[in-house]
């Protein structure tokens, strides 16, 4: 599957997405069985912003950033580019022209496992940017990738039409057929954390709260008084 | 000394913690003969935190968190929490929920040698937390390890009750016993450094400040009139 | 050209430093047809600052800052210090007092290809301070090095007098020589770029104000249906 | 699809696992288009070897070597054992004793995204072993993770029954249904290759033989006489 | 403990370390619970040595291996030298003239935290080196450190006359005061390894011979029949 | 100096060459005042080699090695060939074809500071080769760079006709002009090493040898009789 754009794709279900927007990176890793996580790389352009959205996918080459150009045309509002390249490489395959031309197309933002460029202006606009790196190294526009097939992209398997959750503690992929079932396993991780939250702000500890003290004592935790020096 | 949780541990001497938190890391590393700074890795989750505090230590193994809950129940108010893991991890072993309960326990903050969670949640709080990276993959409970033994820390070695400096500029760990001593020459350094800091203020030159026109020409430094080009 | 610090250089051009500075460094980089820019790893110390300036250089050792001293003496208003180092460093050879110094000189800012401490001071004195990482490791002045000799900082080669352009995506160097060519060929290229950012703004395509899609049919791109799953 | 174990997988063609062993890396990536190449990161234990086999795959955890055991039942001869971990981990996952059960049950091979130890031992067996670290680093048996599930590995897709071909190069992963395809794909690459290299011996140049010489000058490359200095 | 020079030291029993040696790295290490090793980027020069002795430690400043020359002095017949280093350093410190050296004196074989040179020579020589990076890079003779402190080296805390194991799987440390305990130990669980290996031989899988289809069954794993696909 | 490709270079004296390739890497950095090493990722594919030769030069970018082809055509018997990238780059841009026409051409090796594929073919060969990384991953013929230009390769400055030195410790780079006196300061060295090894052979001290003892003296290292602990 190399050398195609695939022009449309299933896109998952929209109240699941806002859901698990607002949940965030670190409660739908979790409920989704802590799976799905991308590599911590992958960090954000800019801090405070959190999206959600159905995936475009766009597999690059190494110094070439042809293949972004392609998929524009595919995204539609509120879906999540997602950029994976054929090897490793950190060039600045993203600037500001293309989140100008992103914004305007109604996409939500861009997780890119390459180099952004325009950091400071990309910041001002506050368009949502993830990538590995951040580089104004120019790329070229000569050899032909893909568009919507499936890639990995930051060390996690990425198909199209699957949500991209990303927020400042990195990136999570959730299956589009699951999307659903943890967003809804995330809103009941979310009322468990609350109540252990509240008892932590009291002073009680995990070790009760969570009822850890008879696993320690089984897997030989031995106390001891100390001071040891 | 693996699987052992120490109750009690020695602290150091309130005055001098007071003393080397202002002074900061830079300061405090020089003072005590440029030792004590672990790796440049260990970096704040945000800007703008200056603490120290002595030392609570938790060995934790790659992937499991467990010993930083073991550890929670050995915080006294003041003290910082130091992590260590017995192989290179950034998994997300601390996150908001710990921070909370730290802060409630009278924590000061947290250096982490795994990764950190909840990013945003916790700049938002403000709780101090230094970590090798952020990321949100979860953790297990399933393997005992220790609190309060002597660790390795960002390449650092920390015992129980050593006092931890940090701030932007990282981690700095001064020995317990040596702690007023060190803060005593931390404050002789600030002095120095102040005046050095008017003079080059006015344009005088470090070269001319600090004596090192000779020394530069015993060591062979040959000026030459230029350009050369 | 080893243990030598040369007295004078020549400089370049002051509108076109001026111009460069202004365009940034995705913009010039690009105008010199993709040459010149530092490697990734060189990052600003603290976000927001755009400054371009004729290089001083100084060539350092590991863990020894002695010759930014040496340089300091060499620097003019308006210049920019950039510091290279014999093998690769993080300790921390530049830090406030520095800062304060080079300020007082003219210095416009440094770029340094080892670490900078006082980070928190540095950002509260918006001096503009590029590094390939943050430490607080304390550095001797012990080995005699080298003040405007050519160099190579960040993966790129510097000669005295050249222009660096320096803001949040990195480092990139002109050629004193060609400044006032690339300053020209920048201003150029920026007006290409806005008439390009206000058709995006208005959802064309890339694809079609770049005139990509003959291109892309003559290399083989095939456009599916979809969607494939 | 965590905590899976598949008993049963659909294998790839005999013949094109033979054609494909022959071939090695290189040619095979090149084959299918220059797909599916793991990164450079997973080197080979032992220089020499080169395999290729139907891929058993297992999903572990950081510091967690339970489920190659899980996998071990799964292996039928002339597999290759694929193992992903759900983070960056070098802890030394596989040894000696495991080499010495796959190779009683007919494994040819394994491809570890973990730490390998007892490499002396291993390289004396002349077990092949691909790695992305040499390390005794102890693992537990305490987090359950999949079988014969799809996985990440290397920073390539991998599903159980993909063909894994594995040398000196690296290892490049070919999709099961692909097999014959790419296979014969390689075949007619050798063959050509075999033309260009004896002319090549000769002293032709590749610029001539691969008729060069038209594309570059269309590229706008330029002979200079020289020297230039 | 800066500066200074310890010229006696205690060594760790002579039949323990004769032990340690023959039993190597993986099993040490797993026969102290799985604590003392080094991070992996301690690899060796050459591939073949195994070797154990006491510590004498040298802390070196980057770019410089003056302390190397002080320790020599400090060897014993049978010591290893443990050279650590400030900061982070890959200059390379040690070469075939300290090699020399070190063999006349009795030295069994070098664990540098910095980098080695002559790496063609120290080969030929079978001299036991490992190091975290080969370099030619020339240091110098400017900064004192210390000889037979406490250090860390290669992510490990160290003190004079630990027992230190090292083989291709890279180094491990044994306290000293443990060294028989250790041995003891070591010994015991390669008997248990004898007997789990001619099992495996014939085929038994590890699932039975460990018994761990119980423990499996507790945590969820699930077995499916598959093809899944 | 982009887009161009120079045919003739001025080359370096031929006996300089012959002495400076047996003197090696490490002395003749050391001869030079401790300059010109590329940074220790620079490593050979196979261990043994030694070379010496005429840098010709190449500038490539990222998953592309047209310029290798065209850089061909300029060697001459005897030359280095010397490929730069324009970015961070492991791609596999050379192989054992063109290493088959370089041979065929009197090249006597190659330093890449990219990826090298078919290792176990061109180990075989034993054509010399020193790269970042071993990669299969295939390149493009897309992008035109230069040839016989100044590059940065391995973190340092080559032009044409510089002297290349490569060895199982590394590459080092020797200025033409300097070719002569580097060479005969190299010979110098090595005859003063004979002088030490012998007496370091009988057990004698670099401490003694080499008169340190004052120097350590002055700088304040201080002996202790211990055992401290």
């Amino acid at each position: 599957m190399n050398g195609i754009a695939v022009r449309n794709i299933h896109r998952a279900d929209h109240g699941a997405i806002e859901t698990l927007e607002r949940l965030g990176v670190a409660t739908v890793h979790e409920a989704q069985g802590r799976t799905g996580l991308m590599l911590p790389y992958m960090r954000p352009v800019w801090r405070g912003a959190r999206i959600a959205g159905s995936a475009v996918t766009a597999l690059c080459h190494p110094g070439d950033n042809w293949m972004i150009h392609v998929a524009c045309e595919m995204v539609k509002k509120g879906d999540v580019l997602v950029v994976a390249c054929s090897s490793e490489n950190s060039d600045g395959a993203f600037g500001e022209l293309l989140a100008t031309s992103l914004r305007a197309l109604g996409c939500k933002g861009v997780v890119l496992d390459m180099g952004a460029r325009d950091a400071a202006e990309i910041s001002e606009m506050k368009f949502p940017l993830w990538s590995r790196a951040i580089s104004a190294k120019g790329t070229v526009k000569a050899t032909v990738g893909s568009v919507n097939v499936p890639v990995v992209c930051g060390g996690m398997a990425v198909k199209p039409g699957d949500v991209i959750v990303a927020d400042d503690d990195g990136v999570v992929v959730v299956e589009r057929k699951r999307a659903q079932e943890i967003a809804k396993a995330g809103e009941e991780r979310e009322k468990k954390e609350a109540g252990s939250r509240s008892r932590l702000q009291k002073g009680e500890l995990g070790l009760d709260i969570y009822g850890m003290r008879k696993g320690l004592e089984e897997k030989g935790l031995k106390y001891v008084d100390g001071p040891l020096d």
